[in-house]
């Protein structure tokens, strides 16, 4: 079965060359998602959302997905078995859709700016859902396999692409 | 530019010709998420999530998108300028890319059994992804327009397919 989807719109991140593994809420630059102009009206009344998901291409990847990994930013920190592909954040998978969760700061017209993005400049748009708190807030999810990584808290700032002493 | 996807696998529920709007977390029925069997690898350590994101192709909907929808469970509570296509969940999109939050049960080789899924039997898999506590879960997120719904503790419930006295 082939499956055919196609670029709704364009992400502008200040990352070129280097991405962080996720959105940093905080980062200073600024992130645009700017849908074609065909699609502005489907943008009524998101404004009044708080997050969004965001669902886009992974265009820059052409590695080939491996189905056992070892991340990379949990260096010697990574259980000796690695970690199935689909229990990661990976962006190397069989279908690369990527998914993020940001803040709207602010609509005009058919773009939207958002809160850090964790995409290279250029990424293609697939979809823009809202976050809706009943639906998508689940209290009591867990941290799944990263509950067993040695210094985690640590590690939790990494994947979050917060800033921090050591 | 053209988006090429495949199915990684399907999904097997009770809904043959009806499906809820949103998961119904404590729906009775099995549901299945049947991983073609040359990814089962790709599931080592998932089991240790409560939560997963589905990523699925709605593949049943033959309608064309409209960018500014009235969502029929809303019935009169609708706003009356409608809702635009992306502040809203609805399943007709330009890329039709369906995203739902379920709780895993268990995993067997490369079968995962999960709480209630709002698909479609048969509804082909794009991706599946750990959702992570603290990347995922949004204290301060809202619920945008539907706040400005009247009844809308009700609609809530709706939405959510939880059964209730009207």
């Amino acid at each position: 079965m082939n499956i055919n989807f196609k670029s709704i719109g364009i992400i502008e991140t200040p990352y070129m060359d280097f991405a962080p593994y996720q959105p940093v809420e905080e980062d200073n630059g600024e992130f645009k998602i700017i849908l074609n102009p065909e699609y502005e009206e489907g943008l009524h009344k998101l404004n009044r959302f708080k997050y969004i998901y965001v669902l886009y291409f992974i265009n820059k990847v052409s590695k080939k997905p491996e189905l056992t990994i070892k991340p990379s930013w949990l260096g010697s920190f990574a259980p000796e078995s690695g970690i199935g592909l689909f229990a990661s954040r990976s962006p190397v998978r069989p279908n690369p859709i990527g998914l993020s969760i940001v803040r709207i700061k602010k609509i005009e017209e058919n773009i939207i700016y958002t809160s850090g993005l964790d995409v290279f400049d250029g990424t293609p748009v697939l979809d823009i859902k809202p976050y809706i708190k009943d639906l998508d807030t689940k209290e009591d999810a867990n941290h799944g396999w990263l509950d067993d990584v040695k210094d985690k808290d640590h590690l939790m700032l990494h994947i979050k692409g917060i800033p921090h002493d050591y």
